[in-house]
């Protein structure tokens, strides 16, 4: 709806070709389909240049299947999250091509397989708990056109564990960091990199991790000036702000 | 500390050059300088590139002019937050070329005036009284070389008023959006714009903002899968996230 | 108990019809009926003019059969909400013209059909995961003779699809808005129409969303100044608080 | 910006007295006036035909008397809440006709005097502490065109007072309630009358009140169905809304 | 242990009955019987004149009999809470006498009917989920010798319910309220009568009522001064505050 | 208004003494005085024959005085907390025979000196920073009447200090136990009486201890069955508490 | 990693013996072993001198069997804790030696019978339901080699309990106190010995304790100046906090 | 009041030196001295061996010299902590040789020299304003007689600071960590160390750090199992179960 397509609408009406009536319905007439229960924008996807995504929990396996096939048919790429395996089962009955991610518990449909992301993503978890999360978030990414490498189970408790791996995270362009507990390791990961991290704060952790608000605090607070965060467990925020990043 | 620097101790080592006691002391000798109450470490800045900041809450005019100018020394851009006019008032004894941007409660000095961001930078702001926070977004963004503009007083309750600047939004490479209150507007910019967003609570609102808490709340939990988020009232940490987004 | 209705037992007791005990005793016969475990309040419906409202949690159904089948010989209507199949089963087989609304979890009883509501109440949802929530609003509004429409899916983080719904917003006399995760919905809304808001916290969302307290505190602390807010997920309260300023 | 106001532009283009390109820049320009610091949108007093209101915490009283003067040139009610009486003393200078209201530290300028309400707001407090809230819900309503009795000091722990004045409340078409403390003063009062409630919590209390927030969980919890509540301290918001009920 | 029993030690030693290294033993043998798991404590029952209390939950219906039948065979008054019906189901397989109270979920056993409570103790609850935790502080003063009446379903929003049976109210030498939601009534049953009042904050709620803490902090709150508040749901530990209160 | 004084109105109405219509008004006119700003309400000091209460903090001194003096033309005894010394010196110009309490913050007026209590009340508090508020316990429960003994510094990290006190402890009929940091001392104290102990968390501590919120969450979570808890620093709750029961 | 390993790769590089390339490789060598799923850091045994630790929730028996025997080949002692009697289970085919110890939910494998330990460590517990946090501080100390006494079921409300067992607690060089509820019993603990104190608080209690939550805040908040505090039921970290302090 | 000096007493009876109550009343007799406003208790620095503590803040000058010189009489050390320089002038004047350690913010008076410690205790802070709570464990330390050396400003973001001082933390028999912000300090220090750490949250941060809560909940979530936690800016805590833990 910018305004080189509402100076055409004038142009038309301007030469008589629309009347001003109908020139104010076209207006009105955006890309929605409707499916009843929800209103699938395709729009967006046209917007934003990023694959479609449906977020698993609370839809029937029948919904989810019907709103994957429709995006599928879109021609561009598409994710599930959050999915069970009777989601899965139901969108591979209809969608030929869609694949299941179990350790991310994601569905992606890829009909674009195009690199889009410059350089590479790295993906850190603190422990081995953290590898869902982390998981949500390598799928994420790379269902965006990234390539993407993972460094799992280097915990801040064994700081060792971490630097001997310090030349993969130099190589890359952008950080996704996912810890539980204390939340510490954006803190270091951020001290020992230039780029951007995003810290995931992960639901791991017992007693006073009270369900990640305490590595959610820890990873606000981080004293290290790269870092930004997004919500507790929530890999996928984690990957499609990656690469974002990584396409410029 | 990378393995071609230590190649070359080795090497050193096996040519004679070196004595195996003496490579061992070369490794111990990271680059510090010892100020008494805190070591200034101008490794951080080699490594990443970056300017140095100094953060002025509890020090004293005194030790903020002897930090500052120490710092200003080495070359590259200072940058002092959180000051105050005292503080100021003794860096500019001891620094020419020290700069006081009021609003922002900074003090810069620009010894390296390159542009180092590819883009533009967009700070954006919820009301006046989140001004002081998107200030420091903005000086630090532009201390690290970024062109930024900013858009002030664009809140959600009058959405229009966001609308009718969307094409700022659209041109910029990264976006930084402060606001207090509910913390809304990074989920709408967010909406609108197909780049990284940079969310900052503000703790700006009164009852139960809780001191920027709600804002901190909402702007995690957005519903806008390109925002992360900083701390509260974080302005440095968000321009200098949206600088090395920029920077790529 | 008014003014009114005291003044004629004093004319009673004046006029000897009526021993001053007989008088005191009147005082006290209060219209409740005795269930053994609940006394059914008729009276509030009489001084209220408003429907019977049932909470299902932690009634057996037969309890629950015993006390809507009770409220419906009353007449007037009946409305009881978070109900299970099993409670509506025990219901049904007591209530003639009891009626079940699956996506509201509500059983609804109309003994009055007559529109109390001198306009239209707009209930509008951010996503799909709320509608339970925004159809309990629209049962409970609908019980209470009102004219409902809705608005679902129209989510902050994608406003053209709410701005290409404005004329719906700009018709009601009210608005109900439903949201979780960040709950933004209502400021946007809020700063769009001129009437009352009424914002619903979900308890949609996930991580750092703390079962709706993410969305009550940012609906809370809404910047638009015609929002006021209810529980979190009482879609009841808000379809309730809609039909009282709807009958004005 | 209606479908009517555009249907204009679109006929002038058909006709020939406006170019496409003219046609879309007059669509881009809305009444907006720059303040250099604050962006004044007479636009939002049209829209939603309600007085300009001016927050005051943080605003020199230059700016204040700025701001407020211009929009008191526009024709309509000003209304500055939270205002300093150096906020006042500076307005004074620039605008004949404003007066301060002390108890509620707002400054009220009418330049419209007309009444919009059709009933009587009742606003109730429950201590005395809470009066400056109730106060500044009372000018809000007043300044917006209703007439408002008050009920003040009438808590839950000495309910006859509340009882012997239960005909002010019958008679009220919206009622605002203020209490801090356990804040349950809005249930009662919600369970004596048949019209809205707008409840407000107040910081009022000590130890665990936790600056209104027992006050507010307590009123968002109100088991009475016909109360919604505002932010603590919110008086200015539950006066807003209470204005918008009893316009319709 | 008290300075008579201490006295005779020393009497006996000096008269050469005991050795003192026999007397410092007697001191040390404090009258505790090993289970194995758990240290039954009779002397806790002698000490105060209580009877003894054993908590249900994580104890095996095995675990259960053995303690209760032990505490029985005392003598004086056993209580169980929180007990599940095999654990009941055990407990009588062993204890003749011993009397499941559903409602309350608790086991009581009466090896002593004297009356020790002078007044009546009368137990309010606000709606009738509340009931569960009512009755067990009604089945607690039961079974520490009292007379108790119960009220209940005379929530706040519905006042004239509750001020109705004030008499019953007036009678009573102690009183206990229960309530869920925003936990107001005991602060209106404090206003109402001169003696104490025992406020039980229940889980009872949804949404913001955090499982009890909503109403916890309205009764610590309260703006009745004759209130004191026990855990939530702790229907036993109101119980038995008003038992100790109504013996003395 | 109790059964019998409606009863006279009705005898009255009936002997022809009263017409009906000023029958009802007498049923209106409750004991108030109305002092402008706040309803002194002499009916519940009758009603539950306990002094008057006035809160200081928010009332100029000219406020306190007019309401302290008001109050104690009525004979009975009047108590202010929370006062400073400007309150107090403007109260004993006004009142011969005010006595001001410093340790407590309090005034007292003892129009009546007659013992109420049967038994006397100890206060006991666990560090000497939690005098302030032990004092306020004091003197309330003094103007109340009572008998009361204070035990001061008896922490539980030094138990034998406490237990060597044991026996003033078992000589009280109430007590009341004072803590902040952890809120330990009413378990201990709790466990060691048979009475019911009023337990007081102070916000005295510091760090964690969110200003009596750590010893608010102790006390009410108190594994001693007959500790009973008032809001955070409120000595006068638990003192009135504690002076009712000390009065059956 | 230390400077002796790192001079004699030097060493051997100026003999000859190693080319530089070569001792930047053995520099990078450090002894991990790679299981797909996660690094298994024999190192941190030899570093800590500590058995290795397995936390059992999340793993597949397969994969606890799997990490838990390649463990046990080291020769070491091996702890896995939280473990399900299926994970058990696998281990137990898998590891000859590998002992369940239910009350702590824990596997034991003993390679190592030594003891590392000093003195004796003293586990206290304040209830019943606090043993199965207490038995995993046990098992843990016991797996390091340690001497543990315990002392179960002596909580605060029943002071004689622990004071007739203080000699055990005197003897002790280190004691842990597991405590939920109030979790008052650390100070207490703290206050009669003079030696450290971990105190664990545990998620035992109902109602406001919010699973352990107040028991932390009470701990935390210890007027006894040698407690220290771990996470909510971790025993595990109590355990091995302690065995570090006895083997000093 | 062990079992020997009982034994004693006993012996004393026996041989009829002692009355029984003449035993009765030693046993009452604790060596207690009654300040009127404070019980200093000697007796606790006999039964831990340590030095007598007084916390500075809510005493006057007067008050604190008083209790000072009073335990500096004694013969041991005495500390006191959080004090002014008001209250360091008033202790100067009545006890010679009482030193004021400023950073500290303590007063210091060394009767005893002795070193009880048998190694060093290392204090690691992670930033400069971190400082005040270090040197208040130092000092504890060190008037507790142990060795302390200590590291500042090595923070988790630059983990190369921390890991070129990594020998001096390897020679510490106790480690105390000191951080603010995110607290993630002691997770890494814990991981190179093999000794028990001592972490200590501090309130330095800003936004969401929540003067220390965000540093508590990262420690008390540490993944290394070898980090107890004390409150918020208790440096004196940490620095005493150092130098318990240094003593054995």
């Amino acid at each position: 709806m910018n305004a080189e397509s509402i100076r055409k609408l004038f142009d038309l009406v301007r030469k008589g070709r629309l009347s001003p009536d109908e020139a104010v319905e076209r207006l009105r007439h955006l890309p929605f389909e409707d499916l009843g229960f929800a209103k699938v924008d395709h729009h967006r996807a046209l917007r934003v240049g990023m694959p479609e995504v449906v977020f698993g929990p609370g839809k029937t396996p029948a919904q989810m299947a019907q709103i994957f096939s429709r995006l599928a048919k879109q021609g561009g790429n598409v994710l599930a999250t959050r999915v069970s395996e009777q989601q899965f089962a139901a969108v591979q009955k209809r969608v030929a091509g869609a694949e299941y991610r179990g350790l991310a518990r994601a569905i992606v449909f890829l009909g674009d397989k195009k690199k889009y992301g410059k350089g590479t993503i790295a993906v850190v978890s603190a422990g081995t708990s953290d590898i869902p999360v982390a998981e949500e978030a390598v799928v994420t990414a790379e269902v965006m056109g990234n390539d993407v490498t993972h460094l799992y189970d280097v915990g801040v408790a064994g700081i060792h564990r971490l630097l001997s791996n310090r030349e993969t995270l130099m190589r890359a362009r952008v950080v996704i960091v996912c810890a539980g507990m204390e939340g510490a390791l954006p803190s270091v990961v951020g001290g020992l990199v230039g780029v951007p991290v995003i810290a995931v704060p992960t639901s791991v952790g017992y007693g006073a991790a009270f369900q990640g608000l305490a590595a959610l605090l820890g990873m606000i607070n981080s004293c290290a000036s790269n870092v930004s965060v997004v919500n507790i467990d929530n890999g996928f925020g984690a990957g499609y702000v990656a690469a974002l990043i990584n396409r410029l």
